[in-house]
């Protein structure tokens, strides 16, 4: 088997893992989280959303947080903009990386953004013009691509349509995203495939939730395709919008314990991260979901 | 990649999950235990351990478990006989398999049962052969095989020794055992492989420990060698006594996800095995270690 070298990871937890979340957390606390995010070693992060506060209360703070960064050279600062008015919104912000998205799943798709695929992905057109014409990458995220909450199995040729509707309005990268976590690992195969179909292996990336604890072996899987991208968020931050009280993202920190176990360089010093992932969750109060940073913790209690 | 078409566990939540508890369970929960996991589809457990009580109280009840379980034609019910007078203890209770142990690791040969690993396995070799002479198959346990408590990294070629060791004194099976689940997929890998130099594949089963998050990458990485038998634990039963208030045994359950996700068959109803781990967390009065499980009860809570 012929695995990557090295993985770069680009850790989601300040947008994705902290979207969600009901109780306040100041803009100090997400810029000292991106601060030692970057000094663990994490070169891409993805920051914040610029969209409507009436929709994500907790991302109102966008500009305060991306101004507040002592950048890094060489530390990519990615945010997401669901439309043109929060791409304008995000401009002054100078992120490196706009993240726009997709669903693979029709049902998804209009139950959330209440238009079909197609729609959604036309109406990013525009944005992604913008963007390239300020020199910023554009990256694409497929949602829902091993699993539908409403429609259950997707098809990996409907992550194919997205991805080359993606490809056709010039999205530079996808990621393929398991949502829900329901993926395993031969679906998980056939979906980075599917999206092969339109990107190469260094276009394509890995996001994996770990609700049925599958995302280390779907990682393992998407390694053994040649997949060396992956987002993944520290403590494992934020949570199952579609199971309450099941786990969301992928730790960052178990996925870096693998990568390192396998020999595979990522950069990243894991004991730095997993006193970040404790950090954050003390933050918000409660237990870091991160397996490794527990037995880390626990090991270092004796 | 040739994955085996059908997986055969062995649920090690009545001993190896339970052992450690501090609060008294009844055997009548035990019992009840084994019922709904044969009632689920579980062809092999393992029931209890014939040890002194003084060093594992919470399995005193040996006898009276095995007595009390209504025996299903098709299943195999194992006890752990650390020596031969718990084997004596074991045999009129009629176990259909003993499990013997011996560690990779030295010094844990020694901190644990204060002997030498070839003196470990020595005494053992009278139990096995009363066995083979009983008709009791005897399946051995390697652990510590991907990692040491004190220690730290166990070579292969210390796996190897230890399945020599087992082969010579007459063990028909070797699990291979991460106590402590700092394995990785190519390290797994590579300590399965060394089983290998004395036992069929068919005679070898993967035994990993969830601490690190890494056991069902592992689990992955066992199939590709085609191996086809795995060690679990209802519910994630069982802690690691080396990292407190970290995770142990791999859920049961998280494993039949896997499994049935990549189409490879286990005979077990995911459903009945999941309430069957929800019920026995409710007994020991916590929340259920399994992913799958709790992402399962998020999913009908709505």
């Amino acid at each position: 088997m012929d695995y990557p070298e090295s993985v770069a990871l680009v850790d989601v937890g300040p947008r994705d893992g902290l979207q969600n979340e009901k109780q306040p957390i100041a803009a100090a606390d997400k810029i000292a989280l991106v601060h030692r995010l970057q000094a663990a070693g994490l070169k891409r992060v993805e920051v914040t959303s610029f969209v409507s506060p009436k929709w994500v209360p907790q991302m109102a703070d966008n500009t305060e947080v991306m101004a507040g960064i002592d950048r890094q050279p060489g530390v990519a600062y990615s945010v997401l903009t669901p439309n043109m008015k929060g791409y304008e919104a995000a401009l002054p912000s100078r992120p490196d990386e706009i993240v726009v998205f997709g669903a693979a799943s029709e049902a998804f798709s209009q139950r959330n953004i209440n238009c079909s695929i197609e729609e959604s992905i036309e109406r990013f057109r525009p944005v992604v013009e913008a963007a390239q014409a300020a020199g910023i990458h554009v990256r694409g995220a497929i949602s829902c691509a091993l699993g539908c909450p409403y429609e259950g199995e997707v098809a990996p040729s409907r992550v194919a349509r997205v991805a080359g509707l993606m490809k056709d309005i010039g999205v530079q990268h996808v990621g393929v995203a398991d949502t829900i976590g329901t993926g395993t690992p031969l679906k998980t195969q056939r979906a980075l495939e599917a999206a092969f179909k339109h990107y190469a292996v260094r276009e394509v990336s890995g996001h994996f939730h770990d609700t049925y604890g599958q995302a280390l072996s779907n990682t393992l899987a998407a390694l053994e395709l040649g997949v060396w991208q992956f987002d993944t968020s520290v403590a494992g931050l934020g949570g199952c919008p579609y199971a309450k009280g099941a786990t969301g993202n992928v730790a960052t920190e178990d996925v870096v314990y693998l990568l390192h176990g396998m020999g595979i360089e990522t950069g990243i010093d894991l004991e730095a991260l997993a006193d970040t992932g404790a950090w954050i969750s003390g933050v918000l109060g409660r237990q870091t979901q991160s397996r490794v940073g527990r037995a880390l913790l626990a090991r270092r209690a004796g």
